[in-house]
């Protein structure tokens, strides 16, 4: 019932604050020392070290600025300890920090945080996390306290991907929101009376992309009630009328690109989701490219 | 209860059945006259011409393939009479149609049917209006058994100018999803897999829009807790791992101009939502452009 936080931002200290409350043992450890006041009033044990912190606890988990700052603090951990990292990173230092646990003798479970700090540990806050199986099944109850956690796989980079493809989807959604806003206010209409037309409409589409995954996954692009000719000319229009309001649908040019090519590869009337091997020829290229 | 229906596409002819169905006497009209022959085997009354489509009803429902056939068909429309044209078309289409309209004497609402065929008459589908209240009330009922039905304003471009924002935000989410699939399948992910994450992650985005229209309605961007300077970071760092792993996230790069644009301002440290502002500023610039 041991563990250490190491790192105590906004983030780190309500991770610790949980644990706390669940009535773990906490060390933790911050480089400005006074971060700790408010969880050692709470009961939390203040290391003097990185070096004692690790010590004190079986296993660690690590909510830091960056990766590099993550493996210089790592860097006096004994074999036989368990690390989990929290911190905000990509596939690449996921994958690398795994390695060099591994070479330690040490135990590596990464993850990536779905939520604000203030979301921590209520039902909206969830958690993904791949590397060590070994290590999410052991300290499952603990990761619980934070929200819902997932395992996505041994491959420690997979947690990060998934990450990048939430917030990049997520992004997506929310430039969107702001380009039709900006284009509704210039017929008079205000955000919030535009929003519960967009909620609905969004909440539709968001149940529609088990559809499009449906289709990319079984690789059939054959039902052409929503075709890649459609799209184009639906696109078009929106491309073309947006203009005329003196709004740039910039974002939606690459997707109308995504279009043209897949219809210049001789589909236009198969499903409009058969872009995604537009997108994965483009990503194969790339790869291959100096 | 007589109503004319103008066009059997495919959206038409699911129109004019659910009118039927409905108990309305339905009058239907098509270019090509055989399209009408289910709808006269389910009780509905084939017109030779359009203009004695358009004499035997008070009000007629257009939905043909653009607004010029739409100007074209309706040439004969007699004064007193009602036109609801769910035509697709832009903002100006449906102004200057109900500019047309007006100098006829004739009623005029402008529809845009927020839905596939398939869907009309289910809880899923819904329709907004704008342009004549009168028409809108008078004939709720008959609406109503399309869909939901939303009026949003006397100015008839206003129903394009809604759909015009939800297609653009919807295009935006499905194309933000279909970025984030190709980059997770980079990792050896499938789209079903990453979808249960992907629908939870999007769920929560919609539901974070009300904040953002707050906000903009407001002017008030003072809570900096999503400030553009924390999403400036984070859209770099999803812009340079997509990058790294071969997928261009070229649809987000506007979105990071717009944070950039709104940090040079001076707004670094507010929140993300006042990029509505540089937005309004493009929109104000382009207007005065020649």
């Amino acid at each position: 019932m041991k563990v250490t936080v190491i790192g105590l931002g906004s983030m780190g200290s309500v991770l610790a604050a949980v644990l706390l409350r669940g009535g773990y043992e906490v060390t933790v450890w911050n480089r400005t020392p006074e971060k700790a006041d408010a969880l050692v009033a709470q009961g939390a044990t203040r290391a003097d070290t990185v070096a004692s912190a690790l010590a004190a606890s079986p296993v660690a988990i690590v909510c830091v600025f960056d990766t590099a700052t993550a493996v210089e603090l790592l860097e006096p951990v004994e074999a036989g300890k368990t690390v989990i990292n929290l911190t905000t990173g990509s596939p690449e230092d996921a994958r690398s920090l795994a390695a060099w646990a591994a070479e330690r003798g040490v135990a590596y479970l990464d993850g990536a945080i779905m939520a604000v700090p203030e979301a921590i540990g209520t039902p909206a806050a969830f958690v993904i996390y791949s590397g060590s199986r070994q290590v999410f099944d052991e300290h499952r109850a603990a990761l619980d306290a934070f929200g819902g956690s997932h395992f996505l796989g041994t491959d420690a980079g997979v947690a990060e991907f998934h990450d990048l493809g939430l917030l990049s989807a997520g992004y997506a959604t929310l430039g969107g929101f702001l380009y039709s806003v900006a284009l509704v206010e210039t017929a008079g209409v205000k955000a919030g009376d535009f929003l519960p037309l967009a909620t609905t409409w969004l909440t539709g589409m968001v149940a529609f992309l088990a559809d499009i995954a449906r289709e990319i996954d079984a690789g059939d692009y054959s039902n052409g009630a929503s075709s890649v000719a459609i799209n184009q000319v639906a696109l078009g229009t929106i491309l073309r009328d947006s203009a005329a309001a003196g709004v740039p649908a910039d974002m939606l040019v690459p997707f109308k690109d995504l279009l043209d090519r897949r219809a210049d590869d001789g589909h236009a009337h198969s499903s409009a989701s058969g872009i995604i091997e537009v997108l994965r020829h483009r990503i194969a290229t790339a790869r291959v490219s100096p």
